[in-house]
């Protein structure tokens, strides 16, 4: 019979959602790329999504605008100094200071707005709860919930085309990511990871190297034994 | 000990979420009123939001861009056409036409966000299973399943400072919601509810009187025995 499946995939300009939209179609799937311009710390990130969008030949690419500056300054990562240099004790104890408040659900939620819309059955996430740990929307107990709470709100759910939200990382490290993801053919230079990276007139960004986002990306190349595309400051 | 209640309110400017607004404050809880602009039918509801929460003291009103026009044209109530004169078995069979995809399941994600940062451990929401009993996002099993997902998606949650989601409304008829309401004092006439309404140039609104929220809200207050102070055509 063979329908087409059909998936909307959040997509942030990183590695992991990169990863995932990049199995996504290795699989066939057709892919709806949705990525949120919430006032995040740096707007290239919008860029980075859109020429992964490109690259991996989605169907269709939303940007929402979803302004988060409106509920005040202390729900965005750009208020905040962004740590570094932390060693993974620090990187693992408690929830980062980079967390935004309701990140995920809200994210997921337009997700699953944007899915009834485009008859998709699925919603693909790159969460990962290994090297994240600390953000409570990472986690698989709080995927299985909203999956079931979309399915008892939406049209689609109550009449029976009940939507799956996916999420291929969330027990992989970074290391196992990105070994899979260059097994894909992901160009991983596309992809930015940085909290607080330099951006240069020409548009050119470079990574802090320092932030916990560049070490975990740091050491997962290094760890997987794939060369790392990155270009640090 | 007396610790203030502080809440998040969802305010649509119809006669509901007045109506929820009002039982808070005359509890004594904190308000903070949350409306958003979404590319609805008419924007003069996000002006009686604006005046119900001003003639309710709320501590701060929040009105949120989620343009789902990004989404395309079926998700939402301008696109389609308003059915009229409906009697109350073609109301209450399926789904309303007016129904707008995950629309309260993003609307309370984006209230979590909010309380999160304004440190309000309550969401106050006025949906209705009764009278609207097609909106599968109304329904008492959504409004709880959403409750669980939320508190093990965000760092209050996790943290032991649980959100609760009070929707006082949700098992009263619609006469039931207007009696309750006249007791606390609400001027209704603040209040929008038609889905098709006209608006002068002077901006005054008037109510249709044919499409299902107009004759759900007339026979309300009819079988209230309150007088109905909306403007018709």
């Amino acid at each position: 019979m063979g329908m087409t499946r059909r998936a909307v995939v959040l997509l942030s300009g990183g590695l992991d959602s990169a990863t995932v939209l990049a199995a996504a179609r290795s699989e066939g799937v057709e892919c709806w790329g949705l990525s949120f311009d919430y006032g995040q710390r740096h707007r290239h990130e919008l860029a980075a999504a859109g020429a992964i969008a490109h690259a991996m030949g989605v169907a269709r690419h939303v940007v929402m605008p979803l302004d988060l500056r409106v509920f005040g300054g202390s729900a965005l990562t750009a208020d905040v100094e962004v740590p570094k240099d932390r060693d993974s004790a620090e990187m693992e104890s408690g929830i980062p200071i980079t967390y935004v408040p309701a990140r995920n659900l809200m994210f997921l939620s337009v997700a699953a707005g944007l899915a009834e819309v485009a008859q998709a059955s699925e919603i693909h996430i790159g969460v990962n709860a290994v090297d994240y740990s600390g953000y409570p929307d990472c986690r698989p107990e709080f995927i299985e919930s909203f999956e079931r709470t979309v399915n008892l709100g939406t049209k689609a759910g109550v009449e029976g085309q009940k939507l799956r939200v996916v999420a291929p990382l969330v027990t992989m490290s970074k290391a196992q990511i990105i070994r899979f993801g260059a097994g894909l053919g992901i160009d991983y230079a596309l992809t930015h990871s940085c909290y607080d990276p330099l951006v240069s007139k020409d548009g050119t960004v470079l990574a802090c190297g320092r932030c916990d986002s560049c070490l975990i990306r740091a050491n997962g190349f290094r760890d997987a034994g794939v060369s790392d595309p990155t270009r640090y400051v």
